[in-house]
């Protein structure tokens, strides 16, 4: 039994953040304890939590670790540490949406009671990060209730980077659907892209699917499409990181070649994600910041160094697929398809939820 | 300066190949000897020696060393072990074409001249096994005379794998074409896939281009499709391990994956190859054998394990792109546009020249 995620312990005034290192895995599972924000920070930019929903989550409880220093101070010194902590925690990583999405609905608790002193605001913004936590785990079992229906009678699906529980603080969004399918009975066989650079495919995909009891086969990222053309990928699902409106979804690096694949090879393409990971402010995934991070990943990757001292590189961590490629989003609210600003509107927005 | 890709030392009695190990590059250049067959098969098996041509050049030298313990036999002898060995070489890798035409002509040499004794024979196949070479060496740079006009007026070139001097006993098949379109003073950025699993591209290719003094920038398979699709990539150049008689281009795996991609993005894709590389006793690539290697080159890659123990892959080392998604073929006889059966045979076989 591996830990959890992601676990907070203790209460606000003296708690941490427990984080299971991602970096480590498969190989050594071992935890990350994050007691200073600065701790929180780091481990989200070197990814030792990632998954869009876990950097949320992970954000959310970073704010409370930021406040706890201002606790006894004065309530105008606390807001004014929360903004501060906030925009730290927002320069981490910029793509994520949900990130951003957490930190603003830390702050609006924050806001909604201006009558508290600061140590009860503290304790109220603790509540909230676990609030964000609890619905994160239902919303994973809710979007792979709504998306098993989906690979209903398919055996090959090909995921991309790592959308599992390691990516969330439940069962995760693309691997949630595969893990209802295969409790439905689906007979999968589950390609697994490792995912250059960082290899989450390789390290962290093929471990939880193996853990979950579903066969899979490891595959470079340039295998896909071949394992396509051979007939051996029926469906297409990753998760996401941002999606614009109009249903453009930004995610790793690698996404949006899958998606031209599969159109090609007219296998569905599928996106599993939180209504946390829309970004209804922008129209369309051109207005998504792209991170680009250190070429050293490329070149020096896993223990060695693998190209020429100083070679030239280029290293974008996402990119965007834009929604004509997409056959459906799943979200814990249902099954958007057709993928178009329309009906996300109608099933993120129209159905009385809180949202 | 590097020592050369192969060179062989001494005369047919008691000499040897000695290679540029590439499994070691960028970071060691070192030499490997090969005075027994079966260090050649070792060394085109584990990739010391690649890249179609080479590939080639390598098993007519392999004839010769492994002919050497039959040199004073009878020519029955001679002639019994020469197809002993050509059958152990052939068996080395089954996809590249080269290997088995060099054989061939080899067998054909020692065919031609059945009056001669076996010490005679011996000498005459080291003869050409390095007329097999100096061609090599010419026909690139025929290659890169005819292809460089294909680049003229773009920048922005994507190439997958090496085709370069380490994959040729000359500069190469599609770098060839870069080398010669620099030559003309084209201001090329090469965008240089990694090419998983044994990151040839990463290890080779840079390290070649950036000691031609041509601008790369190394990528990750993955990022292909986002160099694309943000405009940095205005043609598509890689090698070929078989071509059949239609045009289908059997090369490293990743290929077919550019090909589509390209056609997307409507970018120009590009092949080059020498005459040696075409299989015309093949329809199409439907009848081009694939190699499948062993997994450990996915999750042993890079001087450490990066997925779990146990964990089911699949290494396809070459796919088939068709020759619909060809923009070009290019030999050292000239460029083959469109790719169709007529057109090849016209510009192999109709022309005059020995083939």
């Amino acid at each position: 039994m591996a830990p959890p995620t992601l676990a907070w312990t203790g209460d606000a005034a003296t708690g941490h953040l427990v984080l299971l290192d991602q970096t480590r895995l498969p190989l050594d599972v071992t935890q990350c304890v994050c007691r200073q924000l600065e701790d929180v920070v780091e481990a989200i930019q070197s990814l030792r939590v990632r998954g869009a929903p876990a950097i949320g989550v992970a954000a959310a409880y970073g704010v409370v670790i930021g406040l706890q220093t201002a606790r006894d101070a004065s309530r105008r010194e606390f807001d004014e540490r929360l903004e501060e902590v906030r925009s730290i925690l927002a320069a981490s990583r910029p793509t994520a949406v949900n990130l951003v999405w957490a930190l603003t609905r830390l702050a609006q608790t924050a806001r909604d009671h201006p009558e508290l002193p600061a140590p009860d605001v503290h304790d109220r913004l603790l509540l909230e990060a676990a609030a964000i936590m609890d619905e994160d785990r239902q919303t994973c079992e809710d979007i792979g209730r709504h998306g098993a229906a989906l690979l209903a009678n398919r055996t090959g699906v090909l995921t991309h980077c790592n959308a599992g529980g390691l990516a969330t603080a439940g069962s995760g969004t693309a691997l949630a659907v595969l893990f209802a399918a295969a409790d439905l009975g689906a007979e999968l066989r589950v390609y697994v892209d490792e995912t250059r650079p960082l290899l989450q495919g390789a390290r962290l995909t093929t471990w939880e699917l193996t853990r979950y009891g579903i066969p899979n086969t490891l595959i470079c990222d340039s295998m896909a499409a071949w394992a396509m053309q051979q007939g051996r990928v029926e469906a297409v699902i990753t998760g996401a990181d941002r999606i614009a409106a109009n249903g453009d979804v930004a995610n790793k690096i690698g996404t949006y070649s899958l998606a031209v694949l599969a159109r090609e090879h007219d296998v569905p393409f599928f996106v599993a994600a939180p209504q946390s990971t829309f970004d209804l402010s922008i129209e369309s995934g051109d207005e998504i910041p792209i991170e680009e991070r250190d070429g050293a990943e490329i070149t020096h990757g896993f223990g060695r160094q693998t190209a020429p001292d100083g070679v030239d590189t280029w290293n974008p961590a996402f990119d965007v697929t834009p929604a004509r490629l997409i056959t459906a989003l799943v979200t814990e609210h249902g099954v958007i398809q057709p993928v178009s600003t329309a009906r996300i509107a109608q099933v993120l927005c129209l159905d009385g939820g809180r949202r």
